[in-house]
């Protein structure tokens, strides 16, 4: 066990200010900084962390291979996505054998549908290692768009748009609040399982959630099908449920 | 319209440093500070946000009128519990209505099974109204456990213990990453649900998530069935799915 250290940083759903100060104060101590980004893009979390960077800290890139919209069910790409993350976690575990703190700055919350679990995986059994809790971007959403999302003894359901029609539809219908992550071009088909499930009408589109261009509009005012893989629906329970109060 | 304005503001699940900085700039623009503290008892998210809590500022306790382990259901409890919110937001509207800026200080995140969404119903349409997104309980769960919850296409589902056995047995093997809120008297009830969906093995025990003096055991290492209501059992979804990396 070496005493360097693994932290994965939450840094909140995009606007700077819901980072918490914790995370801030990682990225103070932090002598290494990593992240995740698009080849050729620049990265989200660096971008929401860049006013608490330490001047002159090390930072290490971690450039996904191929892009998240791929088929993640294809063997070539979790062949692909499989050495990348064992690259970086080598890489990682350089600076932690030489007894440094590195930092995972990570979008949302750390363990909630984030990268940074990989890195986990490979690399807690060996280092010490500490998460800081973030913001979801779901949060940052539902915030953003002022709109009470789960209540009492609802039931919260996160579904990926791209599941068959018929199990969307039976999955919405069963739960009394829903988010809808990865829409992309799945939205004409979760625009039918949302109408089928009676769930079309509090339906609310939302894009770029805490952003200051944020888009948030109901679902069925929606015009066109066109939809960026990042946006997500909100199916808001308690608020319109028969029954609740005032 | 008044010029008053009503903030919602999460203070995260426990630890005083996952409040975001806007939480912290937030407390320190309010005139008024509201908060939700059970009769007899002291405020935890007034207890979690006290260092930034301005020297003088007004505070505004609501006190519940009965406790939340009560049935929901029935009619005396919905009247009380109704007749208190409407009592809360008229005291919380005086000051509005005098141009104060009032924080609803809340544990969590304000939108995610909080009290303070029963206020926002009640004045967000007299009253602007902004919400500070917050760490969730369960996020500061599950990573002080350190634990991956839901990754790629999992389904994830936030059930309450409160459900029959049947359904949480048949919701659990549905859900691929689940959290159990609510636990306290129902843990038997809870205990042979996931036997039967297949998910004691992998279920974690955890009480007083975030705070100094957390708990947190296999559920099937746990020799009893003693719990506190705020107590939840996760599910991890990910981790340990046959195929699941590394």
């Amino acid at each position: 066990m070496s005493v360097g250290k693994l932290l994965g940083v939450g840094v909140g759903p995009g606007d700077p200010e819901l980072m918490t100060l914790k995370a801030m104060r990682a990225l103070g101590e932090a002598d290494v900084i990593a992240f995740f980004a698009k080849a050729g893009n620049a990265s989200h979390s660096r971008a929401i962390a860049a006013a608490h960077l330490r001047a002159g800290v090390t930072e290490l890139p971690l450039y996904y291979p191929v892009t998240t919209e791929l088929p993640s069910c294809s063997s070539g790409y979790r062949d692909a996505i499989g050495d990348f993350y064992d690259k970086a976690a080598a890489d990682i575990a350089v600076h932690l054998t030489a007894n440094k703190v590195v930092a995972v700055i990570c979008e949302g919350d750390p363990m909630f549908y984030g990268s940074y679990m990989h890195l986990h995986a490979r690399l807690a059994t060996r280092f010490a290692a500490e998460i800081v809790a973030g913001v979801t971007g779901m949060s940052g959403c539902w915030s953003a768009a002022g709109m009470p999302i789960a209540q009492g003894n609802d039931v919260f359901t996160v579904l990926p748009a791209t599941l068959p029609e018929d199990e969307l539809s039976r999955r919405l219908a069963e739960a009394d609040a829903a988010v809808v992550m990865k829409v992309g071009r799945h939205l004409p088909k979760l625009r039918r399982a949302l109408d089928r499930s009676g769930r079309l009408a509090r339906a609310i589109y939302v894009e770029r959630g805490t952003m200051a261009d944020a888009k948030m509009i109901p679902l069925s005012a929606k015009p066109d099908d066109d939809a960026p893989y990042f946006a997500v629906v909100l199916v808001p329970g308690w608020q319109t449920r028969p029954g609740a109060e005032p």
